[in-house]
């Protein structure tokens, strides 16, 4: 009989903020597996370690970091045929995912090659927006407001059009486009509202305002936006 | 000294997607707040009942299902200061919150009475979001995509121009208006895509294509809907 692969969201980074049933799976896992983008260390990996059995084999995909498609999808296939293997005799295999593994993360690739064969549970955990949103002291949406969710790499253009007609907005993978949003920020008035989070929930934890966020911002950090003024109670 | 008051995301509904975290703190409370909807149970509570400690004393908030502001005003009000007097005697207070405190919670309303006489801290907690998405085996987000959430309440016309606009689509609070969002979902030639969950991680859930969901729905339903085809990779 076929063994279960388990996408398991091990939360924002304090590792306290895996779910108990993450903890759980893990422990039992036979395999666990991750990707690491461009040989660097998996930051799910490192959430997790301290609850991977020390008997537990490790399937590491290496995704280079390009545009181009094709390694990429070279990564994950080989990846998925290792799983596949793992699965097939039996074993159960641990893939570890940042936050949640349906919400911005690559467990979809895995997903996507390997449901239709095998049994496959995605177990949610918290994502970084609202671990953000916690450590900002921001209530996100409440009532009937609405949510945006925006990847900063997106054109200034379309963040711009998309910013104007949105209620409560999170900025997702900041990074290198940071002085974009920044701009676009000021451009329509909204700068002194945003709050800048960086690694949310770790030691080296960043909650500033907007106008006081670095020059340079790491790949794991957002922009939080609230327009609403006071709460309705 | 003054204790603190932790408002606690307690997850979707299953029990083992608490955070370890908050089963940590909730162990440690001794007090334990929450509020409930027009004297019914809380679902908060009951997530966390078998890790409530039996010495902990309970505050309960019977908010009143009414649209006029004044008597939900007037039962945080009340819930605020008996958890102010907690606070004060140097009592650990823990606020239960279904999903995710700042996630469409109402632990907003007593940050905003707290949060600047006391020590307030927020513990971000799995959202009914991502656990539907986990359920339904659908990926929600990935790459440079954008997500929008809608409260099911928002009146048709918004609603419509919203989806028009938008990529992937979570609906949240569904309930009472199904009919609503079925007749602007088929309008825009998206009912085959979207997908209906009731009750996601909890024994009774339905996971259903949105052309079979039911008549009425719980308040605790959502549509998840992806209009991009096919995963990049």
């Amino acid at each position: 009989m076929s063994g279960t692969l388990y996408g398991i969201g091990v939360g924002p980074g304090d590792p306290e903020l895996m779910t108990v049933k993450a903890v759980r799976l893990i422990g039992e896992a036979d395999v666990i597996a991750y990707p690491t983008l461009a040989g660097g260390e998996s930051f799910a990996r490192a959430i997790a370690s301290g609850v991977i059995p020390s008997s537990a084999r490790e399937i590491r995909m290496d995704v280079p970091m390009t545009h181009a498609r094709e390694p990429a999808q070279a990564a994950y296939d080989k990846g998925a045929e290792q799983i596949a293997d793992a699965l097939a005799a039996g074993e159960m295999v641990v893939c570890l995912c940042e936050g949640d593994p349906f919400y911005y993360g690559s467990f979809m690739y895995l997903f996507a090659r390997l449901s239709d064969r095998f049994n496959v549970e995605v177990i949610p955990g918290v994502t970084s927006m609202t671990a953000c949103a916690a450590r900002a002291g921001l209530p996100l949406v409440a009532r009937n407001e609405l949510l945006t969710v925006l990847p900063g790499p997106l054109p200034e253009e379309e963040l711009r059009k998309r910013i104007e007609g949105a209620e409560s907005i999170v900025i997702m993978k900041v990074g290198q486009h940071l002085p974009k949003l920044r701009g676009v920020l000021a451009d329509l008035g909204l700068l002194d509202r945003a709050i800048y989070v960086e690694r949310a929930t770790l030691p080296e934890e960043k909650v500033l305002p907007m106008t006081k966020a670095p020059e340079t911002a790491p790949y794991f950090s957002m922009i939080l936006l609230t327009k609403g003024a006071d709460p309705w109670l």
